[in-house]
């Protein structure tokens, strides 16, 4: 199955010029009522300073808001770079119309009433969007609040309140969470760069987006609230990019449990529906925020400071409990804490009082002013050991909470490359010196908890970047895939879905994997000829897509040892399979070599309707549903390195090394087996399922067992 | 080994009147000089509005504060009820005497330099312990902030600013922590009952508090943070018996991974340091807290609002996201989003706008004022199918969120006993309705998520408050404890920890656990006797405490059928040893009966230094390290039904159940099994590690077959 496309979806990426930077705006709807969008739009381009033509169409009104007022768009002077839409919206495909006839290139659909209200509404929304593809418009919405770019600036939205100046992107799919940060944002101090209402996301989507902005140079962090993606190839190229400049950090909401219970195979049911987006935004470097406040937490720390180069903390604090919670924090965030050089340790000693300590966290003691603070905090900024800094300040009866900020400052600017965070535990007290960090731009927390999970979340980030992805590696010169291709042609032909298990051994064989050997007998004397051909002890199972659970109907009989037990069994399987299953015509018997046991793995396949086939790795056997040690990766783009990663995530991974003085398994191969089935699930697209379970891997080599393949044409 | 017993732990159950509502107290130590904290805690209780006398000593002084001042606590005219002692640490044992003869029945000593500074400081401790204990004097600290009763009035503490009255007490192991919270509650607004800054705890400790707090009727929740318990039991018992009468909700810090490391047993392994605190802690009914933040916000909750009646939450909102968001929410903290009564639907579908969603989350749209936020709250908090009730204010052109406040005020006043939270988001426009609602006790937050995580610590609470325990139900008539006691002696005569393969399984045999038969033989042909006796086939292993991994050394021989198999595995066995073990003689070599296989379990204990033994159940066999499937609970009042929802946790469970068509194993007697393996460990302290790995459960009854156990006398 193919990725999903959206109704007429623009391939390219996106120029958004016009859009964030237009010399002119028209709006149309115009209004002089204060209680219109159509007015509050007008005053929020004006007075947000906006430096170009502003051109307001109404053909009731003369002027708005002390600008000339057009009857229509032609009257205007001159071509508008972007036109702002807030009639009604049957009127809106008639207006988007005459912006294309006058080359207007970019547009911010306001109203709403299309999509969300049901068929009569996409069907106007599907008018919009192939008049905005014929004339190339770059179209924002319909059902948006707008956009705002601080820098131009441009207020082109119908929000109360305009964001202070700052470097965070913020792309919402939800209008009402937009504006409700706006608001939020006035009063936590924080500034943003672009602010963009995704709206219906008709055309214009977060891919188009992301990808413009990670070229934006003011923009030094990347905020999304998404509920869910329509493209999900445009999305991981465009976050695969942007991720590499700078972070991006996705709000996913909608995460229900639906969709993973209608799933048949192993491989689909353990990977419920989140699983797709999870291992999407891993791949593609996108840190993936759990709540609102990490969100926003996140964004102010990579707005605030500069990343760290490792993952190893400093704490200084005055006050010993507050150290331990920090601590472990750290901890449970698999940070580390720093162990100081030496001569931070003989600078500590001979300078600090006797009874702090030393050690980190390095406690100054309960009657530490600002240059104790100050000394401290400067020797761990200056440790080699040490990647990142938080300070704790406690309200003690010494306690000058302004001028530790004061130095805190300071010294951010004498060290402007490790970053440095602060908890600054009280309200009253320690107000003041909280406010001067805030506009200083050192992150300043209540309680020091979330300080440490947004540096994990910034060394997430520092830790995917460096994974550099070489592309391409899973290449192998020994596939055939005419063979895969004629398989399926008789599988069609047979109108099934689900391959034989001889099938979809040689599908497997096709590429490379190590299918245990398995024949389809029609009769007694071709299995024994088959399993003299294949060599004992052999397997005989009955041949047929219709049945499930073949042990249950006494279709299934191993340990075969001779000529004579094969035939018996043969007789004896087809006569069971009549006596319960009447109807039910098998296609043969299976006759496969009995193959010596090795540690149980699962290799399978599931395919997101966004992001495309995923592959699972774990251990294997009955147990698989029960033990749930899978790994997932997307297949697209799959490397030979995560695939090493992926299987090292899997508990399989301890039992392939050897546990226990069991010899380890042939991991080289193992490998090679996950990248061969990756390359057969790209290939053939219309692959839904696999399951490969078990594998058995030895010591050399491995022998992949029970393959269910189903396909979807 | 036995619980650590704490420097002679007074271990009556505290009256601690004396300390809270004392009608006289005299501060040893008091000031003049501002800048002492002698000086403050007069201030303190002076400005406090303290009722009752106040008696400052100092003899250098004539009055402080407007007090008069006396030169030594016999010159009081009368006896005080409290002593508050700041003097230096080397005069505070003399303090204490004085105290001590003058009949003064509570003390606080603020004085730091004890046990934190080392040996000296231990020793001056002790002291003052001994005193303590001579005249039965509830002491606090020391080392500690002091304590606070905001109802009688009483600030006996030098913390900066007295909290508003409450129904909060707070118990911090850490001084500066409480006074962080104290000066942050009030830029929250919080209030407290009681706040106790525990300091060295050489007297008093949390479990003295919480014991004692469980009674105080103007408390409604009780919040500690501790960094360790130093009495298990007594912790226990004192939490258990509050958390029935309000909720205990407790941080506790310093959770490292040391300790776990040096564990021998799988069990032990398994457990990690942190796990014993945790089982308590649900044994104990508390609530734990992750961060500072979580403590406080469900503070806030418990304090604010009634208990939930269930975990069905209905959600109104003017906007799909934040919706979206919060229900995400919902399912990951495992609660249920409501479904709404018929009569509910209906009156939505008549009264709310056609485009409104009328399901849960209820979106009362955009343009909502207060009176359709009222409808749409008071409809849910009717419904009977409803148990807490969330609403979201985004900031749009209309909203007024004061008056949405008022309209929640007022639907709490009518409908007081279904909880009701707010998310307020924004800032700037919705500040003012925000501090309406703080003021009315209705919690209110910037982002959903801490709402719904609040409601389920609430939740939480609530189902532990229904779990009656029953207790002293694990008790068999068929013990042999004598029998038990003579295979110890043994052990102990021979110089050993670790008990023989046939001498564990006769101690479980005692205990009627039905351990795979195994005997000791020391020459061939015992071993041809016992084997004969046992019934082919048989297992033969070399019986040594020395030889770890018996495997290894060629010391173990399975499934041998004929006499002449037995006798030779016996010489081979012996044979093995000597040559790569020369200088190990073995006990001689157990013969056990080979069993057939069922499903693995493990089934250990492991023993805690606070909380006593701890018992593990889990999937057994060689993986169980690997797999990790295990689950614990305290040996100590451990109940059948805990037993089977401890069972119920596991994945071996879905295994035991019948897994995949397999026949469902005899859960009764594994429940009583582990009851028995529970009963032995609370019998004999002394066994200090305990595996009994692998149990083979069966259709009918099960086996244990491997069983190690360690004693420490």
């Amino acid at each position: 199955m193919p990725y999903a496309v959206k109704v007429g979806k623009v391939s390219s990426v996106a120029d958004l010029t016009p859009l964030f930077n237009p010399k002119s705006v028209a709006i149309i709807g115009a209004s002089n009522n204060p209680e219109k969008i159509g007015n509050v739009i007008v005053k929020n381009i004006k007075e947000c300073g906006f430096s170009g033509q502003i051109y307001p169409v109404n053909p009731k009104e003369k002027e708005i808001e002390g600008y000339t007022c057009f009857t229509n768009l032609s009257e205007i002077p001159e071509k508008p770079d972007l036109a702002v839409i807030c009639v009604p919206a049957k009127h809106c495909s008639n207006i988007m119309e005459e912006c294309g006839k006058l080359g207007i290139k970019a547009a911010v659909v306001i109203t709403a009433g299309f999509k969300e209200i049901g068929p009569a509404g996409l069907e106007m929304e599907k008018r919009l969007v192939s008049i905005s593809n014929r004339y190339g418009i770059k179209m924002v919405g319909p059902n948006c609040v707008g956009i705002m770019d601080t820098h131009i600036p441009l207020n082109a939205s119908f929000s109360a309140g305009f964001p202070q100046k700052g470097d965070i992107a913020f792309i919402s799919q939800s209008g009402a969470m937009l504006v409700s940060i706006m608001d939020w944002s006035r009063s936590a101090g924080l500034g943003f760069s672009r602010v963009i209402s995704l709206g219906n996301k008709a055309v214009l989507d977060e891919a188009d987006f992301i990808d413009a902005i990670a070229d934006d140079p003011v923009t030094k962090v990347i905020l999304c609230y998404i509920e869910d993606v329509h493209n999900g190839k445009h999305f991981l190229e465009a976050a695969s990019r942007a991720s590499k400049k700078k972070p991006v950090i996705v709000l996913k909401s909608g995460t229900s449990q639906a969709g993973a219970q209608a799933a048949s195979s192993h491989t689909g049911a353990l990977a419920g529906s989140d699983l797709a987006y999870e291992t999407a935004f891993t791949q593609a470097g996108i840190i993936r925020a759990r709540s609102m406040t990490e969100l926003f937490d996140l964004a102010t720390c990579f707005s605030y400071q500069p990343l760290p180069q490792g993952d190893r903390i400093a704490i200084v604090t005055n006050a010993g409990g507050p150290g331990i919670v920090t601590a472990d924090a750290i901890e449970n965030s698999n940070l580390t804490m720093a162990r100081f050089d030496k001569g931070t340790l003989d600078l500590f000693r001979e300078k600090l009082p006797p009874e702090a300590n030393i050690y980190n966290p390095v406690d100054v003691l309960g009657d530490a002013k600002s240059d104790r603070y100050r000394f401290a905090i400067e020797t761990v900024l200056k440790d080699p050991h040490v990647d990142s800094v938080v300070v704790l300040v406690c309200p003690t009866a010494v306690t000058d909470a302004e001028n530790i900020a004061r130095q805190i400052i300071d010294l951010h600017e004498k060290y402007p490359d490790k970053p440095i965070f602060a908890a600054y535990m009280g309200g009253v007290v320690l107000a003041e010196g909280s406010k001067l960090l805030t506009k200083a731009k050192i992150p300043v927390f209540t309680f020091p908890e979330p300080a440490i999970y947004s540096i994990a979340g910034m060394n997430k980030y520092v830790r995917s970047f460096n994974d550099e992805r070489e592309a391409g590696d899973l290449d192998f010169d020994d596939i055939d895939r005419n063979r895969v291709k004629a398989i399926f042609y008789d599988v069609i032909r047979d109108r099934r879905s689900v391959l034989l298990g001889s099938e979809a051994a040689a599908v497997a064989e096709a590429y490379g994997i190590s299918a245990a050997p398995i024949k389809l007998a029609t009769y007694p004397e071709e299995a024994v000829d088959l399993a003299e051909e294949l060599g004992y002890p052999v397997v005989l199972k009955v041949a047929s897509p219709k049945i499930m659970h073949k042990t249950d109907v006494g279709g299934v009989k191993i340990a075969l040892n001779t000529a004579d037990q094969v035939r018996n069994a043969f007789i004896e399987i087809m006569e069971n399979v009549q006596r319960y299953l009447p109807n039910v015509i098998p296609h043969g018997i299976e006759v496969s070599k009995m193959m010596p046991r090795g540690t149980e793995l699962i290799v399978g396949m599931t395919r997101d309707v966004q992001f495309g086939p995923l592959i699972a790795f774990g251990l294997g056997g009955i147990y698989v549903n029960l033990l749930k040690d899978v790994s997932f990766r997307l297949a697209k783009g799959l490397t030979r390195n995560e695939i090493t990663t992926m299987i090292s995530e899997t508990k399989a991974y301890t039992l392939l090394r050897g546990y226990r003085g069991e010899k380890p398994a042939d991991l080289v191969s193992i490998i090679e087996m996950v990248a061969r089935a990756a390359l057969l699930v790209n290939d053939f697209q219309e692959i839904n399922e696999m399951d490969i379970n078990p594998v058995f891997a030895y010591k050399d080599g491995y022998s992949a067992l029970d393959i269910k393949i189903t396909i979807d044409i």
